[in-house]
């Protein structure tokens, strides 16, 4: 049994530092590493896949909305071909980096409200797929587990990664609670670890209002910027180890 | 005997459009297109890489400063380092493009004012050709015919092609006559013509004040965004083609 | 009787020329000036301030989303706090062009995507207004006849000025037929004419579904991109001067 | 007697926070707020603004370069055109923020590269006096005591504020020592808050060289982003209550 740990990276841009990268190295398998658009510039990401080469961290592509000011976050109305447009440069040209360092790209997902819109928009799925797709066909392309994302990069022949999230609560269609309501998080460290747990060990997830959800799970995302975030990723790793689960990258290309 | 003709293609962001991209395919042989630093966006990238797969001109990736509002023309006092780093980020994005379209990047010509940059700073100019091998060192690295830029590409050993000008006038030391110079542009298309037509047969051009300097000539500039380029640029492939001069890309990669 | 006629001024940015701004100053009376968020920049914004300065055109400010690749068409989901923000800024900025030119800022028009979404979103429209108003509460405020942008002005208390369409096509609600729809043009210079000419005069348009609605109108819309602006514009003069409208700025202040 | 003690502020940006703004109020009297060139953003500034309001700290525009990435420290070659319309963008859109929030603009202080740039060309620095003096000639200019820019200033006929440091060596002619040289600050809080006592007192500071040369202050740039930086501007005021020198905003527009 195996099970990757993602964690976005790279975020800080120009003279704004931001997030722990170098402190959650030792936790995590996969890196998602900002590509310019929402975060990220072409000095970051080239320290931040130096650092994964450090560490033996997969790198990852992690394509945004082009606003910096919103950090990616705030929805905007492209179309499938903009999708497809951005998501092949900025995963080039993460990819020209990682080459120019002697490392190889292994995966992409998409960041902040370009992946939850892909969740919602199977157009915007799908035009995102293809983009990984016709870039390189032995990528990983990351998506919410069971969600639009993963089923279009299974429909495009992509190896697609299922997410789980350790913290966050889920609701009965298996999407996440919204951030905003007053039971997103999942209390305490120790119930996270748990829920993770039992998607490993059942594929299973309690949802909210109690139902029980089947939910595949390739990769846990790790949250870097929330404080504690190394502490939580290191008690992970232990649960995980005394259960005998490895942490390793997803294998797409092996697979 | 065989010369390159390249233009800087792919110039539109957005809304906005620039250059006659279609206008000039059927004359040159290589296209330098913009990376969305100074000009081009992704979906401007894609349509470009399409042009010359249909015409079967050579794709090139041509980046520039991060300063989309003065165009990448105003010199900015970048370090080497980020030299390096804006041409791995530029140049790995349309390879990226390139790729998905089933297109293969051919070569790097720096845009504007990183090109000029270069010419007198060789600490850039050396970055640069890092940037470029690095990333793929069977790239092309265009650069002033003898100056700082084709002579870092070769010290890193690169395929550098000496690249020569129709349209502007030389002085002594080789450089070109500065654009404020009254005498900047050679006078009249016959004499643009002969100018190339020299450089390709004697290796030799006519500076200002009279000196006649040698330069070698891999690849002619021709500008796409002046009144009657393309004309121009037809009337040169017919002087080259009565002199029995083949039009054909670059061949680092082979050479 | 009167009317102003208004135009989006100022679009060009950097080396990237858009629009006639010049050929449409002599039929319109208000010009909403981009403010370099979705187009424009600090030299765009002289210009076109003194290019209204010499033809006598009332100073608008036309605020946009920050998306300049994507000439700010694209909805974002964007706070009432951020919408606020960024009225404040660009139209601050605006006006101080202005004020360094010896002109005076008249009126505000939300660009694009902002005024859709501000018709669409009461909260959007009333941060508009309270921005506007907190800025300077003799501006007037443009927004869709009869819409949510007029209406969240008026609560604030400011002059809110009833924009009205003569190209395109009424739905029953008083909205605009969207673009996308093949009825969404109203046919012919000759029927748009006819369109403004009833608005003013009997205050009354003919929906797509012959549904008969009143509207009033302050202001037209002239769309200076379309070919032929300028000379449907003088047409528009031309019979409103038969019919004795006069055309004439918005006049909040004085009212 | 009387001194300013202005310090730069608003340099976050979206999700980027950056300086200790809150922290450093109680010992300054003129912020020079980042207006979203260089650093800020239209929310960052209103919440610069409000701090200053509530602390009755005065307002002022730190315009800088178009270079977020490069926080507006690389210099660039721009015209004084260019200077000229970036100044007057910048200031409108903070004197807009301020004005929204019932603050006054009452000094400029260009930001980095472009207060750098403008000390070493006159023609910059005399389109920057223009820009401010056409905004509004009431406000203050702050530049290098003696320098470029408070030179060009008085000829515009604006209040010029010169400004000393406190924790940088000078040279012999009156500029700062570079920051590359091993000894461009000032070793330790006593020597620094002993070298703008004197210049206060006596309009004289020592030289690296062991000149003693003559300048005159007005205002005394704190730095924010430093560790310590509010303990020493602690001291500092400290150390000027003890002299009875009075710690008031610059006074421009009365003088």
């Amino acid at each position: 049994m195996r099970i990757d740990l993602n964690c976005d990276l790279g975020e800080s841009f120009g003279a704004y530092r931001l997030g722990d990268d170098a402190g959650l190295m030792p936790y995590i398998t996969s890196a998602n590493i900002a590509c310019g658009f929402h975060a990220g510039d072409p000095s970051v990401m080239r320290h931040a896949v130096r650092l994964c080469l450090e560490h033996g961290v997969a790198v990852g592509a992690h394509p945004g909305l082009p606003d910096l000011q919103g950090f990616g976050r705030r929805a905007m109305a492209i179309s499938p071909e903009e999708a497809y447009d951005l998501v092949v440069y900025q995963v080039g040209a993460l990819a020209g980096v990682a080459r120019a360092e002697g490392a190889v790209l292994r995966h992409v997902k998409p960041h902040g409200a370009l992946y939850n819109m892909a969740e919602r928009d199977d157009a915007l799925a799908e035009a995102i797929a293809e983009a990984v797709a016709r870039f390189d066909d032995g990528l990983a392309l990351v998506g919410l587990a069971g969600g639009a994302l993963v089923r279009a990069g299974e429909r495009r022949g992509l190896f697609a990664a299922h997410e789980v999230f350790a913290d966050r609560t889920y609701q009965s269609d298996g999407t996440l609670t919204p951030r905003a309501h007053p039971q997103a998080l999942v209390p305490g460290e120790e119930a996270a670890a748990a829920q993770v747990l039992r998607l490993l060990q059942e594929g299973r997830v309690r949802a909210l209002d109690g139902a029980d959800i089947a939910r595949r799970a390739d990769t846990v995302c790790v949250h870097g910027d929330t404080p504690g975030a190394a502490r939580f990723a290191r008690r992970l790793r232990e649960t995980l180890a005394r259960e005998e689960i490895a942490c390793l990258p997803l294998d797409g290309r092996a697979g």
